[in-house]
């Protein structure tokens, strides 16, 4: 991970959308600035913990003044990729590709939905959050004309390698992969691999605590 | 956080469910021990990592001879608290209810879905992975016969708040929130908040690495 020649860690680079989640809730409710002391103490984080990070990217923050909100979500913005948007599609129209499409939260954070794709001939046709359920036969034609570069892996998981191979032949650069395969990719597409269970599993443990 | 006696961070914590899902595929492949340099290779973490992680936990480790894989998954299936499972039910029946439900991780890890409910008169009464679609309204003198500890939020966000305030009147110790909303809970209810978009997120700066 590098940011203008410098080295971030993913554990970084991981924190920075929870930064960036909470300044949208400041900008909405019109708060200017901010110290870092109170960003620490709305997300739980330690103050210094909060300049480090942002220490990594340059450092916004002024001595005494804090963060200029709008200014530091623009840059948060920047340094994810968010502000120039990216063209996506999703793989399966199932549940929880439906459950996706609808999400509200994507394409207000520059994830643009642009096509979805299902074997399914009951549901091709059919339209999810203004877009056509198309035949997944049909996806590799469809990206020729419609480049994208992000493919949402919402298929079973038989399909799932294939379905991930054909994407990348077609030009997607980044995978999210609900489905429990690991994918080989290459070096120049990346995947992030959604596993649901971990975040119960952990609250299962946080209920458990003490009883040990 | 504490294991007997011990206080372990949060960020291990929420490392365990990584190596129980790893050992659980070792298990499946009948693979009976492992060092913890291939495990690290496997996890694509540092083998020290791995060691400092378990060793939290008084290490299951001897040396010379690694890792008994099954013993240390059902290990860290105490710690996590999966091995004596939890009751669970869903509040929302939309498609992410349903992806939920049908989610086959869950059941093996110990997460035993008892009901899910949901307001829409059209659904009440139908049946998702073997359970009836309950009326909503009823959800509190269900739980009154049939207890559960662990509440999934996967409601509109409008109506979040009540629905977890009724769930901790009845006895659930642990949310698993999906929608945007923070919960005030008393201290002995947990809640675990999914923020799919940051995942998201962290796909969209991987993707633009080095484009900076």
């Amino acid at each position: 991970m590098n940011y203008q020649g410098r080295k971030i860690s993913l554990v970084v680079i991981r924190r920075l959308p929870r930064y960036y989640r909470y300044l949208g809730e400041l900008i909405s409710q019109d708060i200017k600035r901010i110290s870092s002391k109170d960003l620490s103490e709305k997300m739980g984080v330690t103050a210094s913990q909060i300049r480090q990070d942002l220490n990594c990217f340059g450092g916004f923050g002024q001595q005494g003044y804090g963060y200029n909100v709008e200014e530091l979500y623009y840059e948060i913005g920047c340094i994810l990729g968010l502000n120039d948007g990216h063209r996506t599609i999703i793989a399966g129209a199932g549940h929880l590709g439906h459950a996706l499409a609808n999400h509200g939260g994507f394409e207000k954070r520059g994830f643009k939905l642009i096509g979805i794709f299902d074997n399914d001939k009951s549901k091709i046709g059919t339209i999810v959050n203004g877009v056509e359920i198309r035949d997944i036969a049909k996806m590799g034609a469809f990206l020729k004309e419609n480049p994208a570069d992000i493919g949402i892996l919402a298929v079973t998981r038989d399909s799932t390698k294939e379905v991930a191979k054909e994407m990348i032949q077609h030009g997607i650069k980044g995978l999210w992969n609900f489905s429990y395969v690991d994918l080989d990719v290459p070096d120049d597409v990346v995947v992030e691999n959604v596993h649901l269970s971990d975040s119960l599993m952990t609250l299962s443990y946080r209920i458990g605590e003490g009883k040990i």
